[in-house]
Order: structure tokens, then sequence, then C-alpha cells
């Protein structure tokens, strides 16, 4: 099997953690380093205790490249801040070139900074110019069930978010049905997506009973799914997302309205689970579920859970998923995996903590 | 001031627990009995620790309606099983004209019985047959901030579901608004909505850390939403709605997505929130708030907050309420000031337990 | 009755919340004021969002100590940060001298400043010497179960701490017993114990699902017990204390453990049941119940819940009671009922919210 | 490697679904089979949702005796209610002889009926004379950290309770101290422990904010931790135990408090942690830490957290595990593990669900 030398940039969060995990049980992984500038000659395991007696290693405050030239395959998964990999970008790619590293070297970002596909988008989403514009097209968009084919030896990969994973999965399957109007998306997260530094929005007290909205028709990840349906040529489909802070530490779980067009023929939980479970047949990770998914089902694992619902022509689709694995980490492992022709699954079948 | 005396028929899940202890705190109730077939001559502590105590007293296994010809003022507040009062009513009724109460007896009905305007809604939207249609229309639906004026002075009033209760909320300032289309609405409970018998729904284990779906595009109170929708003549409009359990143990957050008609002029965050602000000017209950309403600071009051967002002409409508307050008896009481002739907030001004 | 004009200092965090929510419903409280440096000119609601239309007012950033003046009750709550008062105080004391206070003015201090009798205990407890010294005795520890007699007309009071106020209650009832040896207390509080300020240990996502010890056996509060326990000349019994951090908000959940001494006669549920039952009979918040205490029986509420357990000679007793409540602002108001002469419980008994 | 089949009596339960999980990725593990008599022929993942897609089978009403015959390694999990394996087993063991099982079956029993050594221990432990006393002593104690040597080549193992797994790592390491006195212990648990039916104490309403304690000084796994300090020839030891119920869904936290002797030396953080370092050195899951165990690190994971702390002679031992896993079906695993031969972590060695 490939001997990957994996490198994580900015590894003190929680997708860090996670990815540590994730790459430390897996089997084409020979050895992983991983930088935190904060945390520099840190042992992995004093920012994440979970990992202590099964990591062994210590955070390099500045990534080391001669490193991963040893390696027959070198990996770099990326969880810098918004613009701070894009804003590197062309450096480091210079200095991969270099050392010969760059046609081998497959890089998976998992900020926001490579996901649309046009620096307009991008300025219109984020609020501010692209660093890079015109590296953003090196990148193919991580979602495996969508872009199977393209991440599949791909080198450049732009990792999706967890709302945004979750949307598109719920729509995937009939985003090229013609004359679908107004979507009507919300979703939850757990307090682990907005990240390992407290703040105001994490504090136990105010949080741990709480349910709010935020970012209401406003969420950058908003673009990333509205890129989906472009792509499909869905037209004059308008949609709209809502995301809410629960009181879950893990999770995303998305519920979808829209109308069944009425020159798409007829809608039946029935006739629409067949469309779900027959799109993502070749996907080991969705599972398309009766009544509803579940978060307890999914927590901890790779999985995604999928249902939906009818009434006449209103159709709900509802999903679940870990923010942190199937939103961030696991996925990022997913897209290593499809990009290295390996097995999709490969040291992803975990099952979810339940009950946890 | 009026010396009530008060009946809760059915008295031992959370909502009478909740009648209880906000009786035991108005000025107006000279006195309380409750019945609970199951606790017969238990005293209320030994169900509802949190009034040892505080609120003397032991059920009734049957209603002592002569008590009642005592008072000043007899209100009766029914929290018994779905059908259970429609079917006792007739007998009921019967006795209470007996003892000359009818004519003055306050009678509040928490159950779904009353809460529809017709027969065949009520059939269609349970699944069997009213035991009693004829009596439907003696009764005043009891959204305050919709129906008040019909209130004051009512005898025989149906209380609203929580979730009907935060959906309306969310709508009635709009709901004239002609050429309304699609309106999507998705809610979150805690599990004090499943009320105080234990079952798989609410088992911690796979309760405590889970969110899910339930019932979607298929829940009753949904029928309560519409006929409010249909009374203000609002046309064509859809409204869809899926209802989530959430990890918590009190609240209903409700979501409701819209497009604003092009035929209604503009709208923005400003102008839609003074809209709200004018349509709650005389609800004690309801504060217009900014961004977002937060379940952390309705709990255990009987407040209800609103917000609105706003991109183009996509609207979005949130609220937070305490289902066992404003979606249960918290709005039993708010309504019998009412019937009453009371400030709307007597016994009611109490504040969320915050941080809770 | 009594006009009360009450100034809170530092009444940004939960404790000023909470005095804010309770002294708005006393029926003695004409008016309040409140200070906050870094919320200066900022609505209570907007820090405190459960007053919002319900306590009226805005921060000031200093007292403004001649609007005291005007009132025939003055009262001063302090919840400034630990030394804060101490260090002011000489200057406080002159001012109110100047003013005409000192000898009306009640001061309750809810921080540890003046809890200890003795700089030499205070010095070795909090690990710095006491700013004023002088002033310890000046206090009276706002314990009303143990120091009701001295609390009643008392100008000068330190509130007690949460956890201090756990077991001090747990062992008061037999303090006086000769021979007791290891007495061996643990406890658990809830997340607003940490205030309203983000920190590392109140991080939701690490928080809501851990249980962890902290300061085990070096916790500050371990000498308000100890002081209890030698005032009450019980010779030889040696305390230990281990806090521990539990997944929940509010409350305090106390378990202590001890030998019951061979020459004090037998023990048992019942008879020790009945000392404890005797002991706080003239307690209003103090019910002795059955089995074990619950905090969801307590919480927002000033209740606290006392139960024993024992099998030979080996006695555990069990507390339950809220930390924001009973352990922070409800004694402290209850203390001002105490200092006022009023009924004890005045404005104080609200029911836990149940279930919250 | 050993092919091992293995089928697990009444497994579905919490306990069941973890050996289901555990097994299924273990690489000595062959086949699975389970049987559940209300979920006869029900797939696995209709029980235990986390499965899908990872564990296939249903389960069977009866356990079909024959195909372990098939096997070169046959091994028993009994998850059956109290008594239930010990009224079974004579008859098992004569069915196992029949089909020349006996010798090579290793059966671990995760019930309490085989971990007392002794009849009357159990009678008085239980309330109820043992069904088959003769048969107590063919079964070892399945600690690891304390019966390696006799867990090596075992093939009746009793596998501890979970409170006594955390309380016997809290003390073994100074069991055989001289002169112990007084050793109180206190311990939380989530909920899981309850089991997969839902309750009274399960009820989410009544259980998500609560803390509780129950069976003070009566917990029947006392008896299993005073066995242990028995066999270390603690003279004059008093133990005493009072379990809690925390707002957790899974986890075992336990606090144990003792003085240390007079006689047996100095004592401090640092002196009592190198005892404990050497004690565990060998044991692959125990992990002693600095200042206090965590459950966040240890939950979902085989880990067992400890530390120490101490004032003056005064010390308080803390340890941190899963209550389903280390507590109960991980264990398990572990001492199939030390009964085969293989080492200790095999299939084990995942870590903490963190941050969950």
């Amino acid at each position: 099997m490939t001997r990957v030398h994996a490198y994580i940039l900015g590894a003190s969060g929680f997708g860090g953690g996670e990815l540590l995990r994730l790459l430390a049980g897996h089997p084409a992984v020979a050895a992983i380093r991983a930088t935190s500038k904060e945390n520099a000659d840190v042992p992995f395991w004093k920012v994440h205790p979970h990992l202590r007696g099964l990591v062994e290693g210590r955070f390099d405050s500045e990534p080391d490249w001669h490193w991963l030239t040893d390696s027959q395959q070198p990996v770099v998964f990326s969880v810098l801040d918004d613009q701070e990999l894009a804003r590197q970008l062309p450096a480091l790619e210079k200095r991969w070139a270099e050392l010969g590293l760059s046609e081998r070297l497959v890089l998976v970002d998992l900020s926001p900074d490579f996901r649309l596909d046009h620096p307009g988008r991008y300025a219109a989403t984020h609020g501010r110019s692209h660093p890079v514009p015109d590296m953003l097209e090196r990148f193919v968009y991580g979602l495996p069930e969508w872009r199977r084919d393209k991440l599949q030896g791909a080198k450049r990969i732009a990792n999706p978010g967890c709302f945004a994973t979750a949307v598109q999965l719920a729509l995937l399957p009939v985003a090229s049905t013609p004359g679908l109007g107004m979507i009507a998306a919300t979703a939850v997260t757990g307090s682990s997506g907005s990240g390992a530094l407290p703040g105001e929005v994490t504090h136990h007290p105010t949080r741990a009973h709480d349910f709010r909205a935020y970012r209401a028709l406003q969420h950058p990840q908003e673009s990333e799914m509205d890129v989906m349906l472009v792509a499909h040529k869905a037209s004059r489909h308008r949609l709209t997302f809502v995301p809410h802070s629960a009181p879950l530490v893990r999770g995303i779980f998305a519920t979808v309205q829209f109308e069944w067009p009425e020159n798409a023929g007829g809608v039946s939980v029935e006739s629409l689970s067949a469309i779900y479970r027959r799109y993502y047949e070749t996907s080991p990770f969705v599972r398309v579920v009766e009544g509803t998914p579940r978060l307890a089902s999914v927590v901890g694992s790779n999985f995604v859970d999928v249902a939906v619902a009818t009434r006449g022509r209103t159709v709900a689709v509802m999903v679940a998923l870990d923010n942190l694995v199937k939103g961030m980490s696991g996925q990022a492992v997913q897209n290593l995996n499809l990009a290295l022709g390996l097995p999709e699954d490969t040291a992803l079948r975990q099952a979810a903590c339940y009950p946890c």
C-alpha cells in the first residue's frame, strides 16, 4: 500500500484532533506531523487529551517540508484560518516545486478559501476579495457524492463546509429536477463547529440549554450550496438557509423543504426514497433511512443518514451527519482516499458512539 | 379582587404542575383543587417535587363539583388526555347546569379537543371523528394575541398547542398580506412536551445528545396554524411544517421562511420589525428582539421573543417560547385573566430562569 | 413596609442578574440601581436578557451614593471581584459616614473578602494577606440557618460561598456531636458558578459532557466550613473536600460521609432525620426529604433539600441547592430580610423550575 | 490468528451493542451471532442504529450451540438479566459438554451472578440466595489490572461492575497499605448505565439537568470492592460508597478519600503518583494523569484515567472511565484477549470521542 507522509497545518483545533485520530488509524499513512504556532513543541495529547497513549508526536511551529520529500506520497491537510492558506499558497507552491513535491503532493484544504468556483462569488460571499483568485480553478470541490470522478487522482482539494455538505446531500439526487422554486433550508449545529477557542456563543452556562438562530439568510456556506444547484442547471430555484445553534456538541441536522414541480410527475415517500437510494447506491457513507435520520446514529462516524417526507407535492428532506467527521476531517480523509485511488472508506468504517 | 376557586382536571403531568405553581401565586385565586386518577389522595408535592412546602393539597380521584358552587368565580382547567374532556363534556355541562354553575364557570381546555373550528377539519387532522361536534363552536380559540377581543369574558376556551402558538405568533402580523405562497415552517421542541410518562423518545441515553425530526409534514397542530391563515383570507398560501425533537427540556423555537409578495412593496428588517412591533404593541408578553430570539431568554417565563431577517424578498421569522408556560399553562392563565377582565399579565410577570 | 433603595455593585455577572430579578419582586424595595464598569449606560436587559420588559434601568459606571441618602433604608450588595470591596471599603465607609448613611446602611458582600473570622486564616486560605484585616470582625457570616440571631439587625454581612453553604447545611445539625473524626465531603457544581465570562473550563464543546474534579483538597471554601465546625467545638474532626465540575448549568450537590461516634449512641435514618428536621424546623428554606435530594427540585429557587443515609455507624448526608440562589443571591436577599426584620422568605417563595 | 466464533446472549441492550461493535472490529473474531428474545429475527441495526451498514446479522431467539462447534475457538458473552445465566448454567454446561465445547469454550458473564467469591456474601449483597453456589468458584473475577495472571487462559470469567471497576482501580495500588481506616468513595454515572429500557430515572425531562444520589451506602457493587480490599489483607479498612446519577449519558467518575496511615511514611502527590504509575506500568489502558481525570478524555474508549491529590495525610484518588466500555463491554473483550493469549489491547485501541 502507498506509504503516505501526512502534514497537518494548524492542527490544534477540533478538526486537527480528528485528523490526527483518523490518520493514525489509516493503513496507508506511515507517518504524521502537525504544526501549531501556539503549541510549538507541545505533545499532541496535551491539546487533544483523547490521543494520550495513542498518537505520539509534538507540534512543529513551522512545517519541515524536507520531511515530505522522503515520502512515496506526500500529503498536506490545511486547517489554517480563513485566507491564511490562500495567502501563503503562492510561496508554498514555489517551495514544493523546488523540492520536487508539486506533482505528487495531495493538498486538502479544510478552510473556505478554495470552495467557490469564481472570485466574484467569493467576494460577494465573504465580503472581501480573494487573495489569489487565479488559484481557485486548481481546486476540486471535495464532496465525494457529487464530485467523485474529479476527486479520483486530484491533487488540490477544497473540503466542503459542514452545513454545505448536509444541504447538498439533501438536494443532490433532485438537483436536476426542472422547475424547482423556493427551497427553504434550516439546520442546527453543535458547539464544536465553533472551534476550540472559548467565546461568548460557546459559554456553557448560556449555551447549554439555549437554542438560537444565527446569520439567518446570511450564512456564507449558502454559496457552496448554490454553486451545486447552478451546476445542475436548476433554473429559477431560490435557496434560503437559516442555521441555528443547538445545545449539542457534535452534529449537523438539516431540513430542506420545497415543492415538487407539477411537470415532474407525482411524488411520494416511496418514489422519492427510491431516487435517493439509487443516487447514493455507490456512496458508502450515505444511508437512506425510514422516517427520520437521527444525530445519535451518526455522531462519531463518517456516516450521513437521509430521509424524505412528502405531503401532496410538498417535500421535506432531512439529513444528519457529524460536523467534525463527515462535515470536516472524515470527509477530508475520504477525499484523500479518492485522490490516492484507495477504497473510499479506508480508515473510516467506524461506528457512531451510541448511545453517547 | 374576584375570588376564584380553580379545579384542575388531570393535574399530574407537567402542565398540571405548572398550573398549580402559577395559580398558587395568582392574587385572584382563593383556592385550588386538582384531580389525578392515578394519584388519588397523594400530596401534590410527591408528583411535583418543586411545589413541596409551597402548594398544599392532595389529588382528588374525581372532581367535587359542589366545592365550586361556594365560589364567586368557578374555574376549571382541563389537562385530560385527547378526547377525554370532549366525551365527558355533555354530562359535565348538565351537571354544572344543575349546580347553577354553567353561566359563571370559566373552562379552559388544554387538550386539542376544541381547538379547530370545524368537525371536518378535526376528523381530517386527527384521523377520527369528533365526539361532540356540536360543541366545537362554543369554544373560543385561546391565542390572546389574535383573539384577545373574543377572549374577554369568554366562558369556554380552547388553549392552543405549543407549536401552533409559536408559528402563529411568527405569522400573525403578516397573515393578511395578499399573495403569500409557500410558507416553510420548522420548529424544535424540548422533551417536556412529551409529558411526564417515560417512553422511548424521551429515554435519556438516546435523547440527550440526539436531534431528529418527527411527523414531518404530518403534525396535527399544523391545522391550527392553517385555520389562522385562512381566517386572515390569505389566499394561495401553502404552509408546511416539520417539527423536531431537540436535546432540550423546555422550549419551542420556530423558524418560518417565506417570500414577500412582489405586489406588497419592499421589505427590510427595519420595515418588517416595525410591522411586528406595531402588531404586538398591546401584547404584554411578545418582545420583538434584534438578531435572533433565544430560548435561554424565555424558558421559565410567559414571554415570547420574535425576530425577523430578510434578504431580498426572502423573509425568515424566528420565535422562542417556553412550551409549558406560553405554550401551555401560562397561556391558560393568560386566557383566564382575559376571561375575568383582569390585567392580562396577572401572576405571569416572572422572568426566565437565566442562565438555567 | 420599609422603603429600600438598593445599590448593586458589579452587577453584570450572573449573581448580579439574579439580584436584580429578586429585588425587582421584593415588596420592600422601592428602587434599584446597579453599577458595571464595562457596561456603563447599557440597559440591564442587554446583559441580562431575561429581564427585558421586566426590570428597567441602565448600569452606572460609578455608584451615586447621594441617591441612597433619599432612602428610608439604604442597602448595598457588592458582587465585586475578590479583594476589590475590601480595598475600597475604608474610603467607602468614610464616604458613607459623611453622607450620614453608615448606621442605617445594610451592606451584603457576596465575595469571599469578609467570610473568614481571622486574618491568619484568610491569608492561609487565599495565599495573600487581607487588605483590611481590622474590618473582618465587623461582618456577620450570612448563613441564616446558623447565624440567624446575629443576622437580625446586622449592618455588614458576608454572604457565604455556594459550596460552603451546602456542606455547612449538611453538617450543622450534627456539628456539636463530640468525637467526629474524618469528614469526607465531595460536591458538584454547575458551570454558572464560573461566572459570566467565557473561559476554558466553561467552553461548551469540552464541558457539556465532561465531569472532572478541580482543586481537590485545596478549595478555599473549605475554610468557611471548617470555621463552622471549630465554632461548634467539634474536636479532632478532619474535614476534606473535593469539588467537581458537572455538566450542569445550575446547582450544588454535596455528599458528606463520616462515622457516627461510638459514644454518641446509635444512629439510623429515622433518628438522624429527626435531628435534622428539628434543627431546621424554623428554617423556611430547608426541606428534609426522604431518600435523596435532587437538583431538579431546587434549581431556580432558594430551597435546600437535605437527606441522610446510614449503614451501621456510617452516615451520608446529601444536600442540593441552586448555586446562584441559595448559594448566592437568594441567600443575600434572605440575609437582607433578616437584617431588616422582615419575614425571612420575603420575595423568595418561588418554586423551582420543574422540569427545567 | 485464532478464529473465534462469538455468541452474545441477550444482546439488545447497550452493552450488547457495544460488544457487537467491538467484536466486529476484532481481528481474531471470524463470526458473531447474538440472541434477543424480544427481537428475534430483527436485524441488529434496527436495535443498534449505529451499526447499520457495518454489522450484518439478525437476532436469534435461542442460541444455536451447534454453530459454535464449527469454530476453532468458541466464545460466549452473556448479557442476560441478573440470575438468568446462573439459573441456566447447569443445563448449558451439560449441553456444551455433549457438544465437546466445555474445555475450549470461553464464557464471559457481564452480569453480577459470578462476581463475588462466596455464596454468603452474594446473599448478603443481593438479598437472595445464589441459584448455583457451587459454580461460583469456577469463575475468575475479570479485572485485568488485578487478576491478569489468572485471566490468562481462563475459561469462565465474571466481568466486574462499572462502579466496582472504577473504585478498585482507584485503590489497587494502595490496597496492601496496612492501617487504612475509613475509605469514603463517591461516584457518578451516566444514564446509559440504567440500560436501554425507558424508566422513571431516565426520563429525559426530569433527568437531563438533575443530579441525585441513589442507594447511598447500599449499592451491591460495594461488595466487589470490599472483596478486593479483603484479598489484599487490608485490615480495619472501612469502605463506604455513595453513587449518584449525573446528567451524562456515558461515564463513571469516582472520587475516593482516605487518610494515609502514619506508620506508612510520608505521602505526596509525587510519591503517590509514582506508586500508581509503577503499579499500572504494564496495564495498557490505565493512564496516570496530572491534576484530575476527565470523562471527556475517556468516553468511547477503553481507557481509564487516574489522578491523585494529597493534603497532609489526606489522599483523594479520582478515576474516570466509560461505563459501557472499560466498565462493561470493552473490559469483556480485554478479558477475552487475556483468555486467548492475545495482546491485551487487541481491538480496543480506539480513542475517546473528543469533544463529544
